[in-house]
C-alpha cells in the first residue's frame, strides 16, 4: 500500500477534478502490475495496473489507495474491470466520499465474490487526496500557502528589493510545488507588482497548472508576460461582477477565462465566493503565492490548509516588507494554527511545511 | 578527537574566560583517561584526563582539542603535566591563539621528546571555542541571538500577548542554551517590559550564567524579580556614564555590578563599548534574548555571530509585533547573512540555528 500511495502521488496536480490514485497488483508474492491515475484523470490507476499485469492478475490482490469507482463515467467502472480480470482480493485504503461511489465500489466487488478489506494506511491516503475530498465535501480546493522570507519574516527590503532572498534550489522547489497543484493563485496586487508567469519551468513538466488571479477591478497589466501567455497556459481571472465589461472582453480576447463574483461590503471579492469558483472550476489543490493582503484574507477566513515556509539566512529588520497583511484575530488563542509536517534544508535555505490540525 | 571535542563542549558556559577544552588519553588501543575543563576554568582538561589515567598514561597518546598551556597561571602548565606523566604522543586540534601560549605549548612538548601532531578536526575545534578566540583576538564575546516567533515572524499580538508562542519543549531548549553561554543579555526595554529572571531553570544547573542588562539611563524596575535576585545571581548593568548616581548606588546596593559606558550621539550606548565591556568581564559566549531594538543595533554593528530561531505554527499578521527593530542596511546585498547550521523539531515547534559565514 505504501508503494501504491507513492505511485498515486505522482498524479497530484495532474488529475483534477479526479483523485490521484495509485494501484499495485500482486500475485504469487510478486508485483505484477503498478498504475496511477493518468494526467487529465484517465485512465484510472486500476486500469493501468491491470493492463501491466495482463493474465498475471488472475487470482491476485489489488492494493488501491481509494475505493474503485462504481459508476459509468467516461470509462466503465474500475470495480468491474478488477472483477473481470479475475482479481481475488482487493485491499483499499479508504472509501470514496464521492456520492457516485460512497461504498458502492466495494459492494460491487463483494457481490462479485471478491474479498475486500478497507482501511489500510487510511490516514496517509486521506492526506494525499485531501484536496479531492475537500472539493467533494465542501466545494472548495485544498489551499497551500507559500511564505518565503528572511529569518525575521520579511519578503522585501524597504525599497522593495526581493531578488533573491531564497536561493535557486528553493525556487526550484517552488516550481515543483506548483507542478503538484492544479492551480497557482495570486492576488491582483502581486499580479500588478510582479506580472509573474506562474508557470512550472525547468522541470520538464508538460501539463501546466492553471493560473488564477483574483482582482476585484480586473485592473491587471494588459501588456505583460501574463497577458502574452494567456492563450498558451490557462489563465482564470476572478473579478467583481461589476468590473468594466471592456476589460473583461479584452482579457477574454487574449485567451483568459473571466468569472464575475460578488463583492464584499469592503469592496474586495468575497473569499468564500472565490473558493466556490475554484471548486466549480474542478480544482482540488491550489498553491497560493501571495500577496500578503490576499493571503491574510484567506487565513482570516480559515481557508489555508497547508503552509510551506522558506526561510533564508538573512535579516532585513522592521523596515522590510511584511509577508502578511493584517488579520482580524486579535487574541493569541484565536490565531490560525498549524502542525509541523516536514522540515528540509534546501541549498542554503530552510523549507518547513505545516498542515492545519484535523 | 571527536570524543575529546564532545567532552570539551560540556564546559561551554561554565569556564569563561578559559576555553572549554576536552582531552582523551589512549594507551595500548584503550581509552585510559577522559577530561574536560572544569566549571570556573580549572582544573584543565589534560589534568583531569591524566588523573583518571594514572600510571596507564605512560607511553600513551593524548588527544586535546586545543594546544596545552605553556604558562604558569594558577596551575602549572599542562604541557609539563603531560610530559611528566610520560605521554609519548600528543594530537592537538589547533594552536592556542592566547599570546601566553601561541605555539609554546607544542614547542615545550617537542623539546621534551613528545611527538606532536596539530590540526586534527581543527574546524570543529575552532567553532567550539569561537567565543574564546574572539575574546582573545577582538576583545569581545561570541554573540548568539535568539529569535522566537510565529511563522510570519511576529513575537506578540497587537495587544502584546506573547505567552505562549513556542511550547514548553522549546522554552526548555532556551534554558539549555542559556546554560551553554557565560551570560544572558537583554536590552533595557525588555527588562522594563518583562522584568525577566533570565536564569536557567529546571535543568539542575548549579552555575548560573551572568545576567547583563544594557540600559543607557539605568531606568530599570527597582522592585521586580531581577532586582530581588541580584544578590543571588550575578547581574551586570551596563549604563551611560551620565546615569543618575543615585540609581547606580541603589543597584549596587542590591548586589548588581554597574559599569558606566560612553553614549552614542543618538543617546543610546555605543554597542562597540558594550562589546568591550562584555569582553573585559571575561565573557566568551553571550546569549542575547532581545529586545528587537537592541538586537537590531547588534546586527547593524555586525556583532551577531549566531542566530537561534524558533518558529511556532501560528500566524499573527502584520498587526503583530515585529521581532527586530529597523536596520540601517537598505540594500538586499548589505543585509546581515547567516549559514544554516542545524535544524531540529522541538515539540510542536521548529528550531533553526544559523552561523555567520567565515
Amino acid at each position: 500500500m505504501a508503494l501504491a500511495l507513492s505511485l498515486g502521488r505522482r498524479g497530484q496536480g495532474q488529475v483534477a477534478p479526479n483523485p490521484a490514485v495509485g494501484c499495485v497488483i500482486t500475485s504469487g508474492g510478486r508485483i505484477v502490475g503498478r498504475g496511477w491515475t493518468q494526467p487529465g484523470g484517465r485512465p484510472h490507476a486500476e486500469v493501468m495496473a491491470l493492463a501491466q499485469a495482463g493474465a498475471a492478475a488472475r487470482g491476485g490482490t489489488a492494493y488501491v489507495t481509494l475505493e474503485p469507482c462504481a459508476h459509468h463515467g467516461q470509462t466503465p467502472p474500475c470495480a468491474n474491470a478488477l472483477t473481470k480480470a479475475g482479481i481475488a482480493h482487493v485491499v483499499s485504503a479508504m472509501e470514496d466520499p464521492d456520492p457516485r461511489v460512497a461504498g458502492r465500489g466495494h459492494d460491487m466487488l463483494r457481490e462479485a465474490g471478491v474479498a475486500v478489506e478497507v482501511g489500510l494506511m487510511a490516514a496517509q491516503a486521506a492526506r494525499d487526496n485531501a484536496g479531492f475530498f475537500l472539493r467533494v465535501q465542501s466545494g472548495r480546493p485544498w489551499i497551500t500557502l507559500k511564505l518565503a522570507a528572511t529569518l525575521d519574516g520579511r519578503i522585501a527590503t524597504a525599497s522593495g528589493e526581493s531578488q533573491w532572498i531564497t536561493g535557486p534550489a528553493a525556487r526550484r522547489v517552488v516550481h515543483a510545488q506548483r507542478a503538484r497543484h492544479d492551480a497557482v493563485l495570486v492576488g491582483g496586487g502581486t499580479a500588478r507588482a510582479d506580472d509573474p508567469l506562474l508557470t512550472v519551468r525547468g522541470l520538464g513538466v508538460r501539463r501546466q497548472p492553471m493560473r488564477v488571479v483574483v482582482s476585484a477591478g480586473l485592473d491587471l497589466p494588459a501588456e505583460g508576460a501574463m497577458a502574452a501567455s494567456a492563450a498558451q497556459v490557462p489563465l482564470l481571472l476572478l473579478h467583481g461582477c461589476d468590473a468594466d465589461p471592456g476589460r473583461v472582453a479584452a482579457w477574454e480576447g487574449k485567451g483568459a477565462k473571466c468569472v464575475g463574483l460578488a463583492r464584499q461590503d469592503a469592496g474586495g471579492l468575497d473569499v468564500g465566493a472565490v473558493m466556490k469558483a475554484l471548486g466549480d472550476e474542478g480544482l482540488t489543490r491550489v498553491f497560493c503565492e501571495g500577496g500578503g493582503q490576499f493571503a491574510a484574507a484567506l487565513l482570516d477566513a480559515g481557508y489555508v490548509d497547508e503552509v510551506i515556509g522558506f526561510s533564508a539566512g538573512m535579516v532585513f529588520g522592521s523596515e522590510g516588507r511584511a509577508m502578511l497583511g493584517a488579520l482580524t484575530a486579535g487574541a493569541l488563542a484565536d490565531a490560525p494554527r498549524y502542525d509541523l509536517a516536514e522540515v528540509r534544508r534546501i541549498g542554503p535555505d530552510l523549507m518547513h511545511r505545516w498542515i492545519r490540525p484535523l
